[in-house]
């Protein structure tokens, strides 16, 4: 794909793939306005591109750092009482306007929501990862599978140990 | 709490809450336009305030709807393999200053990261649903415990079932 059909389309996600394979539909997406985000720290993994990082995250895979930014170090407070952590994170590298698509490894068709591909609407990431540890503001963990430098939306207890009481006392809400 | 402070602080969570709690901690966040969200569909539910709203969704709860809007219809397509579904929503009456919170069950204070309160930067809320069936444009799940009318931001199989094949077929990517 060359010219301004280029510019237009913009990275396919990740910032390796800019062309819409056969079988894809694309549509114009309304602007992203209905809610905004702040980025509440970065994850730092040891994959700089979508090419080394694994499909999906392994609880043996390498230590990644969840660096959280200010105001929000306080939030941590508590954090380090569980063992298994939900990450929330922004794929910003991915572009948002396709509804079907065609995975690499497969050579048919699907909607968008029956994937967990990073081309989404709104290209939010899910993890459920195990808590390393916590060191001042920087949360440690194994099982991501993301890009570093991805941004990083929010941090929360798995719900079902939630649900029950955490190591140490029962006091959570 | 009466005068400008209250229109200042907006709704605690849900629409049902004002005050901010002794030993809880507020902060001036930044602006939250890192990224921008658009919404995807809409959530019905049968809760309409968050007293009547189960703390935690049950796979027997109520069927609840996922209408999903123009021009995402298509994304669609293939959902209807899964047995459980990831389901994204935007808390949009949470407030979003709070870093850390006394949960009403609780005494004590916890980081807003420790807990899985609606309370927090980015208010996303994340569910594995059971998905009952796609009529049209709407998907019918159980498990949710959101109010009536949440804005919706994305669906995606569950990782775990993304990995082996789907019932069917073993065409995902």
């Amino acid at each position: 794909m060359t010219g301004p059909d280029k510019e237009k389309r913009g990275p396919r996600a990740m910032g390796q793939e800019n062309e819409v394979r056969a079988g894809e539909v694309v549509v114009e997406p309304p602007s992203p306005t209905d809610a905004g985000l702040v980025f509440v720290g970065r994850v730092r993994t040891p994959w700089r591109t979508r090419a080394e990082a694994p499909r999906q995250g392994q609880p043996d895979g390498p230590v990644c750092r969840l660096e959280i930014f200010d105001p929000w170090k306080p939030a941590l407070q508590g954090l380090e009482r569980y063992e298994s952590i939900e990450v929330i994170y922004w794929l910003h590298l991915s572009r948002r306007d396709i509804v079907r698509q065609v995975p690499k490894s497969s050579g048919s068709s699907h909607g968008t929501f029956a994937l967990r591909s990073p081309v989404r609407p709104n290209p939010i990431g899910t993890s459920i990862v195990k808590l390393v540890g916590i060191e001042g503001s920087t949360v440690l963990v194994r099982g991501l599978d993301c890009l570093d430098e991805t941004p990083l939306l929010d941090i929360k207890p798995i719900r079902c140990q939630f649900a029950s009481a955490p190591k140490g006392d029962g006091e959570t809400g």
